[in-house]
């Protein structure tokens, strides 16, 4: 950690940050610039990064060196996570993943003909909310623990794995008995709580970026989770807020890289929501593929206009087929397999 | 809602979006411009809202005409709604509430030196978390229950109210026994099994805008508290995110305006995050008070370089003191009083 | 267009709109709503979109239906617009154009070791400022004419083409002689004499996205363009400016997309901007190609170490070299070739 | 300058990284942490500041500590700047001064009309905008010299200065001869010829901040100015660009305080443009006082509805009057005259 002193700090105000430093067993190195003091702290920087050094008198600013994040690091396992949800499928291996199904969990019916078709086209994993965070109070809110056992029974007929959303800690023994992973969804990435409750399971966690969140806090939350002892989770880009309204969010492809660089745990990919038009997400599933992405969560659904929800952002069956072939070959073209 | 159709869309598709406006019980107003149709649906604009008619073929965009939320609109109740938080103190009304204290309650007696001296000051509640959202896992988390006993035995001797968050619905029972306010913070704005949670209880609620919440949501979420019965809801512009970087966050002080134009409820503003810095919490503080906000929460504490939290954008309490003075001139002028 | 009334509003003020859209020519559909009456204007929206309705007592909102762009728009020309920019080179067709070269041109022999290297590589364009725009007035700002020449120099040794930025319609005519593309920069983009200006030359225009412009205006600054004559406009992808920091901005990889399907230009992006680290280029080009882009443009420096502008996004050749057969890989799998 | 090394830079890389910065006559200060090593670079930052290390080998990145802006920093000149703009009208002295007229300046009898209206009301300087940079090429572009001097006759009149815009190195010579303040628009706030040229001019200087500039980029903008010798400077914050779409822009208030911290410039709101509807430059106009700005500028229209330009968000003379009244009693609040 770097403490920049202001130009006009006096002798005892820059003796008083030392003094406090060195109180916290860390060693201050010193050093007089031409126009002001900075002083850099050596040592454990997770003691230092919780004293509010920039209410000391005299003090400009400080910045952080060392990463906040341990356990999620690149620092911390050098090699890519590769992580076994179970039938044989594994996400961050040499094989991109499909996940692929409807928003929301409406009916056993709709869900087995889009689990039907999504495994025919090439997906391993089938998508579908039971417990749907809704911005109204007024919309369908998902079909709960109904919505689960619909789940589990698409799972038995057609061989695909399980991801859905749990939002609540008291839900989750229940959602964990019917998931092959659990999302923890975009809105409650900072649902500590929530966090903390699933890093307690053994089941893989599906963790999506919030839509303001940086890439350093969604690391951080995934932090939550692994520092709880559940190393089997999965980072997902949604899609970001920005000034752009053209879209539903901007698909922050740069994500990719970046979390690869930065931590060895696998990336996901949400073209869906990231584009929230279906027109649009074979284009961003496409580069999200060029981009590295372990995985991907597509929306599907036999007939969007009758979708409970996200109908304006679903593929219809003969689309996402076709999408299957389309990322095949880009898969290939980085030297992965669909 | 105006349902735009592209130019190049076929008469029947037309006339299949033309057949579900009519199945859903509305009336379609059809309108063949130079350039292309548009459908005026007439009726119930909820029970259009959640039919995905983007995914029609031939449909361009779908425009909404009417506000998504009821209960909290000003269309609903034309008048302020003044929330009575015990002891005969009410926000909304005449006069300007200050609620301050230290970000987290850290032991009893930095908490009972914080609440006397905002007291004095003229503060009628004291904030403090007991339960709190850290991005870390490694910092500090609150002190739970003890934390809130703390903040009972603050209130019995100084006489101020309480606010305080609550992070999970497990938790509820507990807070509300001991909150005269209960917080909901920005991170769980859209956490709606917490919205629906406090919705039940009877307490005041203080709902914090989500950091990259639009207006329009932080109004859908508290639609969500009212439709379950509490309609003793303030909503808290506490800064957004924006690419601005110098400060912690952006106070979107425009939002007081607009709130106050769109729904009947009190408008609350928390001027230490929504800048980060105390240096800078007078300023942001003043400019509250002059655009109508109708409460501030302030953080102050009686030794910021000892705080366990936030440290950085706390005031120290004669720095309050002084800004107390300050804003009582701002609050006459705008013929308002503290 | 739709005028949408507040509850409110009284005959008087609905008859006053009423009044003013017919004087204008235009006709008034009048439509009473359960909660509010909403008025569809029928004809040029032009004419309409310049009154300010909304500030028409008794107006709530006004919503356009009709785009504000003719020319650049895929309704006004429904073919890919494919641009010639010289010696056989075209923008827009089947083949995926490479421009490549140092950010600044520093002196002959960088720029000519960049232009063998880039050319040995496969690139068709030659990119290098001698015109920069520096956020400090204490940068290295270009070398002007004398760059130019030095472009003209590399162009007629290794045949390339040459992509140079323009920055003030004083320069116009200078900057016309020697490029074969005239570049507009992201910090230009609204600088509508500029705009003006090089819609009066024939010479192709390569106009890059502002760092926070929406697509919509990106369009209606390549419309100025296209509105004095020159329809040679490549649109340019860039990054956009956002919350997340890890990069320098983030691109915007819906955007090909998006601006694929409103308009018929070409669509170049630039993903050593829009990452602003050369260890994140490759993906973001992977993955532009893979979404459908017409051109890259790529900074790539013999000695990024000794680079006077954005050594830190600079490419040196031989990681170019890798990235060249990477994406013709990619080009293949989307039925593109490199 | 602090450069961090990554954990697993070699020897060799960090004595490469130490040997060019002595090379450049600058002394390194390396010190070896637990986890890596960082090297404090101690001499002017400029020449250090163009270096790209961070394309070095090894490094990780690099932190500025000194700011990249000198003739505008508080540090330079302790003492606000109070800029005389003429008739005895001084920017960032005690009195606030008030900036009102229409958008564009569309008639000489408009223009009387609005100028005789905010003289009344106590207004020191008339705005209005003789070229005008418009998002489409099919908007009304300002009546160019023939405006300005329609400015000029009011000027004559009224006894009002003018502030009036340039958007153009070749118009300079033209406005300077009729207006008292050239302001430089918000999308020209990185067009650094006009940066230069007004810089050569003794005129003072309305610079808007871009809209999506951070303020460090705004007074690096401002920097260009000073450092061609014109001192003559105020800076503008007029709403940035946020996701928040019910206003225009989101008016930064924090901005204030942060300039005033950071710069000895006068400081200017635009509460106009901040929120693009009338019904809440009020608030905004308020907030911007109570926060410390030095003048404001306001959109003011004898009949907004046949504004050509920005009509939804002018003020009618008889709301700005009352504005006048409410502003002045929070400017005394807050020590300051109207």
């Amino acid at each position: 950690m770097i403490i920049v002193l202001r130009p006009d700090a006096t002798k005892s105000q820059i003796e008083h940050v030392i003094k406090r430093v060195k109180k916290l067993g860390l060693k201050p190195m010193v050093s007089s610039g031409i126009e002001r003091t900075i002083i850099g702290v050596i040592g454990h920087e997770d003691v230092v990064r919780v004293q509010p050094f920039e209410a000391f008198p005299g003090v400009e600013k400080v910045m952080p060196i060392l990463k906040p994040y341990k356990l999620v690091s690149r620092d911390f396992k050098k090699e890519d996570s590769v992580i076994d949800i179970g039938g044989g499928v594994k996400v961050g291996g040499k094989k991109v993943i499909v996940m692929a199904g409807p928003c929301s969990v409406e009916s056993q019916d709709v869900l087995l003909k889009a689990a039907r078709a999504v495994k025919r086209s090439g997906a391993q994993v089938l998508r579908g909310g039971a417990f749907k965070p809704r911005t109204s109070p007024y919309s369908f809110q998902g079909l709960g623990e109904e919505g689960l056992k619909m789940l589990a029974k698409a799972r038995k007929e057609t061989g695909l794995l399980i991801v859905t959303e749990v939002m609540d800690t008291k839900d989750i023994k229940l959602v964990e008995r019917y998931a092959d992973i659990m999302q923890i969804g975009a809105r409650n990435m900072q649902n500590f709580n929530l966090l903390k409750a699933v890093g307690q399971s053994k089941k893989p966690v599906l963790l999506k970026r919030g839509m303001s969140s940086t890439i350093k806090e969604l690391l951080m939350s995934a932090e939550y989770i692994l520092s709880e002892g559940n190393f089997n989770v999965m980072l997902c880009e949604r899609g970001i807020r920005t000034f752009e309204d053209y879209t539903r969010f901007t698909l922050d492809v740069n994500a990719v890289g970046v979390i690869k660089n930065l931590s060895h745990l696998p990336v996901v990919v949400d073209p869906s929501h990231a584009t929230g038009k279906w027109g649009l997400v074979p284009t961003a599933a496409k580069a999200a593929v060029a981009a590295g992405c372990d995985a991907l969560l597509i929306e599907v659904h036999p007939n969007p206009e009758e979708a409970l929800s996200d109908g304006n952002q679903s593929l219809l069956p003969e689309r996402f087929d076709e999408l299957m072939k389309d990322i095949k070959k880009i898969a290939e073209a980085v030297g992965r397999e669909i």
